[in-house]
């Protein structure tokens, strides 16, 4: 989930250095007519109908991405995005009223490098007239439920620069445009504004919150995104398109559609112009009814419509004509070719109010059976996979920054983290991320991860080198997480490469297969440290396949600086101490300094959680359910469980079971219950030494399904007071949902062909909610930026830095360094974040104050300019609509300056974006 | 059958009357560029390879040839002419070096008439540029089994005509381009011999054949068509395609294809430019093995395709450049856009010898038991009805010159032809007359053709009008076949105009029905002539349904002249004798002057048949028979009968009865034996007074089908010395056969749910045969050009001229007058066939001259050219391609010339095609 609450009262801010420091993009200063200013003149005293040609090119789904962009495998589904681009530009171009507007900057701009120059400055004088506009205009078109906002941000500022830079002002998009996702988040209507868009449009939402807004006309409302930031900073003009994204029904021209053409020529057969335009307008008035104004919109395209884009133009042409030519006789329906910001112009010209909107547009269900939640859990691996690389590319932008040019060219290579980037954006795509995709695109999807990371190492070896003044080889484990590095489990002797890629220092506890028995492990100025050998778990064994066979992990907590690395040497003791034993009967309980948690002995469950510094205890108990997947058959609704729609056979799970098998461990590093429930259900109930947060590691899989049930498995965490917790974790299903995606989400193909075994982690802690915040915050950070290990064999050169920080000191404990990545040669792009909401801290929701040219210890920054979210234009040219809420409450607008260029102050929830221009010191 | 066997010394003809007298569509004079001017470069050390774009746009087939223009109904085919048409202009001018074909001018006329001056400008210069080149270029691309040639030749004008008067000899096809139809006859290829075409290309032929050609090399051949007509007048290059028309597999890249695009980013996935070259050169190298030289064709389009050009081209161009990038590497394969005239070019500048082909490409199986002869029958109703409209079109055209320009304007209103002809052009299609297409477009042929008709009998009425001096309202009765003219029927008193379209006087029987007992007849001197009132047939009554009660017949013989009309006046006799009665026993024999029948009485079928004047007497028996259409349900094959193919589930078929219930009716004007074989078989033998021909009528369906056994039906006529003669009535089948239509051949919808009733006549006569040919070729075109009847109520007014004829004078026996038909304002296409074989005849198979200034009464004659067959050629300007044929047999050329400009001289099976300067007398 991409939520962050969030509530500010700061307001728009101007640096002093603008424009003039930092060319942003190609600025053509001649007078163009793309945007508001090239929209066709609309007639007051009738009903406008805005026909917006559009196509919806899914950044993979039935194929992939590429696939998709070529029309390779058109036996899956017929779809070619370089078609539909060559198309369209031919079209617009036979008839300038002609308007288009395009989306997925992923497929435009593979088209883009393809076309001569000449094809080139065609499209951009298309742009420039704004018969070609770019809505929304991200690498994708982002998931809203199964995203991280850090990652959505990313993607949209990739599409964004490309458009800025390729077409200047004319490229950026005035509206955000999420046609397709299954449902809305307030966080990304919040990234939007701050983003700068005029308004949003969508086409799926509750049918029966659909049905409501249509009765009150409110389908088109203000969205109020943030209680953190005032409005409106976070207010969000926001339009519910009238079907999906489809047109009307008759009214599908594509090559796809099989509705009649118009047939004008009364020498042919069934001349049916006057039944056309007799059709079109009663849905156009029947339309009006539920809009407020005496303007509506008729998206005009679909799924990869306008392939061969003739077919609707041709036919839109002749509906316009005629339709419009019935004016003669007293129609008061005007037809015009527009857009989506055309249209929100004339409906911010209406000057009315609109209804106010706070809340998500979450879940999303389309019938009486048809929640489209399923998708929050599909494919649980990729989703992690995705996490692990959002980390771990966050690290590769860092250290690309910090160990300077060579990080690029160095010696172990070429590393960039462009393919990284770009492959982490299409991974936001909302059939990629969300697990709606068929098999072999999540395979591809993955393997672009994989290749992306690739290129990284080579730029953070390159980068380490640079740092750390040792050009060893670096080796990377990116399986620890199923105790497998073959490295750590032979060697004898090697040190532990620690990056942290928060802006503060970090403890972490790390685990590695080994085959000894007895470890010394040193830190950087080489004092000894606790470390401790506990046999592998038999669940991560199970998991383990052909790869990796340590029958040990070797614990030990590290501490990293801010921003920085830090190094551990480990060496194998020949005679030293066994690893700790396992006992075969459960503990009544496992505690440290911070936390007790008490198990229930004839069941091995969990029973109790205690904070022991604030002194508070809850009874919990907590196991395992499975859902009986829906197939289907059923009196109420034909509905099967699916990739995208979460729907038991009944409400209530089946228990997988009443009791756990347990063994433990305890150490002064860590303890640990290991709890088995069925051979496909496993736990380590898991509390390191000096951690305020109990570990609760699952792993899950493969789920059976020789019984021809699919299965929907869930962790049950019950509060005995207020009820329980339902988390579901791993869906295998038999069925298709018969949303398109044609396959049922059984994911036993190719290597894994009985199932996926999925791995995850919960943690638990229990604190006040006023002081709760300043706990679970800094932890969520640790868990998503992720400290990356890399290893060396054998003794370090002496001359080796061990330690590094890129920052003079760490930053404030409300900022969250967000993103830090090369932008050009001579420029980063820095975001820092508030991440505390308003009030909800007593400590941490205020406002803090940074200095931007004290904040690098490596770097130093020369200038410095704050752009708008997306960093696709500058905060002072940010001039969006102004719209007014049906309840008047006036927001108590606080005026707030930086107190100098360097210092800048960040409100609860803020995240501010700056360009710095910087050298290498 | 198109079938006329034909043979002839002549040679090509020039008149003293060329260019000059009258301009042929538009004579550019500017320096063209098309046609083999136009062609791409070849290299003649490699194997070229000819890459052809192009689409197959039937006219008509799944769906009406309307829907497939504008792309309705596209859930049944997705297939829109007028897009495939945009479509490939927009991409033709990407690039110079593209080249397409169009085939079918019913679309391309279609198309035309809708585009601006400027997009016909554009078009205008791709064609002089040889960058757009028609081949074939009829209306149709039309049948060759079921056609009449006569149609066949009218609708190839009507096409040719358009291309020419639009684009000039750019426009002219050199090339003609049966890809599709079922099998093809001698008579096509010698109609387009004489039509001037370079070489014919053609897609289907017996598998077997194509085997045994592919190893001799003989899939290009020359085709000496007529074993009249003096070589090379008939002779005509003919090559077979290699895929059909298909593109080779795998390099299908049209919308509708799956095949994979080229993918030649490096940067994306699987680029696969390697693969694709690799695989084109092996089948390039392949498809050289079996044929003759250098170059090979490869047809790059097929069904409705380019419909988006772009996916098409895009993928050419790089297939060209990647291939012929190999010939750096040594590769000898250079690949380039062609036509299939450049490709013939190239066959025609290798001067090699051919191997010589005299017989017809029938029937055509692609199989072991898949013959496509089923289509021979299918849809014999519709088959009928294609050619009473030619009969009747041709009455029409005669009647718009004799008549003068009043025939256009007259007092009944607007008429003209231009609809029927355009109708009967489209039913030539090798999906309409032949009966293969969807039951909706069947009707939709017919409707058209009743439509057209409409419109003639406006001109005709006009015509007659001013012909006859009297401007009585003139009553159609198009339903005699069914005995159903509510004229006649309740009459008392009307009178009957019999216009006759062939050159020579006709004695023609009438039936009328009528409800009157008696009637006097009288001819248009007043002079009463023999009639005969008979009871209507039950086998009539039976498929009369709510139209028409007619419970008597009216029959009188008639006699019209030449090229004219003559009147007969009809009477009730108030008190007349009551009607010829029918007998229940079957007579031994029926006989007139010439002809003796005998029955068998046990049996009551026919038993003999005897020439009375030459003495001979052949002994014969005549029944009827169904075969058990198979339904795939077989271990052989799972081949179903359907509408192309004939596959009874056993060679053996079943008979209907062993005997015939029988009524006879015996009077002076007509012998009637009436047969009951079942309640769906029933036949009328019947002897006119004075004929020297039996007719046997039969009337069949509906067939049954409760038993679900679809049924083909057919008669047998025994010879008893040489075995028998069976002809394919009626079919009624159940299961598609799996040639696209998707429809099995049921014809049980609309208003004849129970299928259809459908009724013909065979006629018998027995003669020797030096001798046959004389009385069975006048004969059968008595049939193919019917006279055409027309009523008058009442008295009709005194001065009314009630005989008239357009000829001076009966051309001779052996000349048939194939078109007579207004061209333009001042001119007329006049054909004249020398109707007889070389040998066939002692009296008729020599050249017969014909002086053309005295040929009409009405009109004057100012001027005569000779052209080509399908009249867009000057005949002086045919120089065709010169073939050598394998078998070095040197034809006796004999010179030969028209005795002056008037006189024209025509050899046996010759048709020579004129424009008349003419002026109404």
């Amino acid at each position: 989930m991409a939520a962050r609450s969030q509530q500010l009262a700061a307001a728009l801010l101007s640096l002093l250095c603008g424009v003039s420091c930092f060319p942003l993009g190609q600025e053509t200063k001649q007078t163009l007519t793309c945007g508001y200013e090239s929209c066709h003149a609309t007639k007051p005293n009738m009903l406008n109908v805005h026909l917006v040609p559009h196509t919806h090119d899914d950044v993979g789904w039935l194929k992939t991405v590429d696939q998709y962009y070529y029309g390779d495998r058109n036996d899956i589904q017929h779809a070619g995005v370089q078609y539909i681009l060559d198309s369209v530009v031919d079209q617009l171009l036979k008839n300038p009223d002609r308007r288009f507007i395009y989306v997925e900057t992923a497929f435009f701009y593979r088209w883009w490098k393809q076309q001569s120059s000449s094809m080139q400055q065609t499209v951009k004088q298309l742009v420039n007239e704004g018969r070609l506009e770019f809505v929304n205009g991200g690498w994708c078109m982002s998931d809203e439920a199964t995203t991280h906002y850090s990652a959505v941000i990313d993607q949209m500022t990739m599409g964004l620069r490309f458009l800025n830079e390729t077409f200047g002002p004319c490229g950026r998009p005035r509206v955000a445009w999420h046609i397709d996702p299954f449902g809305h988040a307030r966080e990304h209507a919040s990234m939007f504004a701050q983003m700068g868009y005029d308004g949003f449009f969508f086409g799926r939402l509750d049918y029966q919150d659909r049905a409501r807004r249509m009765v009150k006309r409110e389908q088109e409302l203000l969205w109020r995104a943030s209680n953190s930031l005032t409005p409106p900073m976070a207010d969000l003009f926001t339009g519910i398109l009238p079907n999906g994204y489809n047109p009307p029904e008759g009214f599908c021209w594509d090559q796809s559609c099989d509705d009649p053409p118009i047939r004008d020529d009364p020498d042919l057969e069934d001349y049916n112009v006057d039944d056309v335009v007799k059709r079109f307008l009663t849905i156009a008035n029947s339309q009006a009814m539920v809009y407020k104004t005496n303007h509506i919109i008729m998206t005009m395209g679909s799924d990869f419509q306008y392939e061969n884009a003739n077919l609707w133009y041709k036919n839109l042409d002749k509906l316009i004509r005629y339709v419009n030519g019935q004016q003669a006789n007293g129609s008061k329906v005007n037809v015009l070719y527009s857009t989506p910001s055309c249209y929100l112009q004339e409906l911010h010209r209406a000057n009315l109010t609109w209804a106010l909107k706070t809340d998500d547009f979450f879940p999303y269900a389309d019938d009486a059976h048809d929640f489209w939640t399923g998708y929050f859990t599909s494919r649980p691996a990729l989703k992690r996979y995705e996490r692990i690389s959002n980390s771990n590319l966050q690290t590769c932008n860092q250290l690309e920054i910090l160990g300077g040019p060579v990080s690029r060219k160095g010696p172990f290579g070429d590393g960039e983290s462009q393919t990284m980037k770009k492959a982490m954006a299409v991974a936001q795509h909302h059939d990629a991320v969300s697990g709606t995709e068929k098999q072999h695109v999540a395979n591809d999807y993955a393997r672009r991860l994989a290749n992306g990371w690739q290129h990284c190492q080579v730029l953070v070896s390159n980068s380490l080198t640079a740092l750390s003044g040792s050009s060893a080889k670096r080796i990377y484990c990116d399986n620890l997480n199923i105790s497998v590095c073959p490295l750590t489990e032979s060697s004898k002797k090697f040190s532990v490469n620690v990056y942290n890629p928060l802006a503060r220092p970090v403890a972490w506890p790390v685990r590695l297969p080994v085959n000894g028995t007895s470890y010394v492990v040193s830190d950087a100025e080489g004092k000894s440290v606790d470390c401790q050998v506990v046999p592998v778990s038999t669940s991560t064994r199970d998991v383990r396949r052909n790869r990796g066979f340590a029958v040990n992990e070797l614990l030990f907590q590290v501490q990293a600086p801010p921003l920085g690395f830090t190094t551990y040497s480990v060496s194998l003791l020949q005679d030293g101490p066994p690893p700790a034993s396992t006992q075969h009967r459960t503990p009544t309980a496992i505690q440290n300094k911070f936390i007790r948690v008490t198990f229930d002995p004839d069941t091995g469950l969990l029973s109790s959680l205690s904070n022991l510094e604030t002194k508070q205890t809850i009874k919990l108990t907590q196991n395992f359910y499975w859902y009986n997947a829906s197939d289907g058959n059923n009196k109420e609704s034909n509905q099967p469980s699916g990739a995208y729609i979460f729907r038991p056979n009944s409400s209530t799970p089946f228990i997988i079971s009443k009791t756990a098998k347990t063994e433990s461990i305890q150490t002064p590093v860590v303890q640990e219950v290991r709890q088995w429930f069925a051979p496909w259900v496993s736990q380590v109930v898991r509390l390191y030494g000096d951690s305020r947060a109990l570990e609760l590691e699952w792993t899950v899989g493969p789920l059976p399904i020789d019984d021809d049930l699919g299965k929907e498995l869930c962790v049950s965490v019950v509060f005995l007071q207020n009820g329980s917790l339902e988390i579901m974790l791993h869906r295998r299903l038999l069925y298709d949902d018969v949303r398109g995606v044609g396959e049922p989400l059984n994911e036993s193909s190719g290597v894994f062909p009985e199932g996926l075994v999925v791995r995850g982690c919960l943690r638990l802690s229990l604190d006040r909610p006023p002081s709760a915040a300043d706990a679970h915050r800094p932890l969520a950070q640790q868990v998503v930026l992720q400290p990356l290990l890399t290893f060396t064999d054998g003794d370090l050169h002496p001359n080796t830095q061990l330690e590094f920080s890129g920052l003079q000191a760490a930053l404030p404990p409300a900022v969250h360094l967000l993103t830090l990545t090369q932008w050009d040669k001579d420029s980063v792009l820095l975001r820092l974040e508030h991440q505390f909401q308003s009030q909800e801290s007593k400590v941490n929701s205020h406002p803090v104050t940074v200095n931007l040219q004290k904040l690098f210890s490596t770097l130093e920054v020369l200038g410095v300019s704050e752009l708008n979210l997306s960093a696709n234009q500058w905060k002072d040219d940010m001039t969006r609509f102004h719209w007014t809420p049906q309840t008047d409450e006036k927001p108590l607008l606080k005026t707030f300056r930086d107190s100098s260029v360097w210092e800048v102050t960040l409100r609860p929830m803020e995240i501010r974006t700056f360009l710095l221009r910087v050298s290498f010191r």
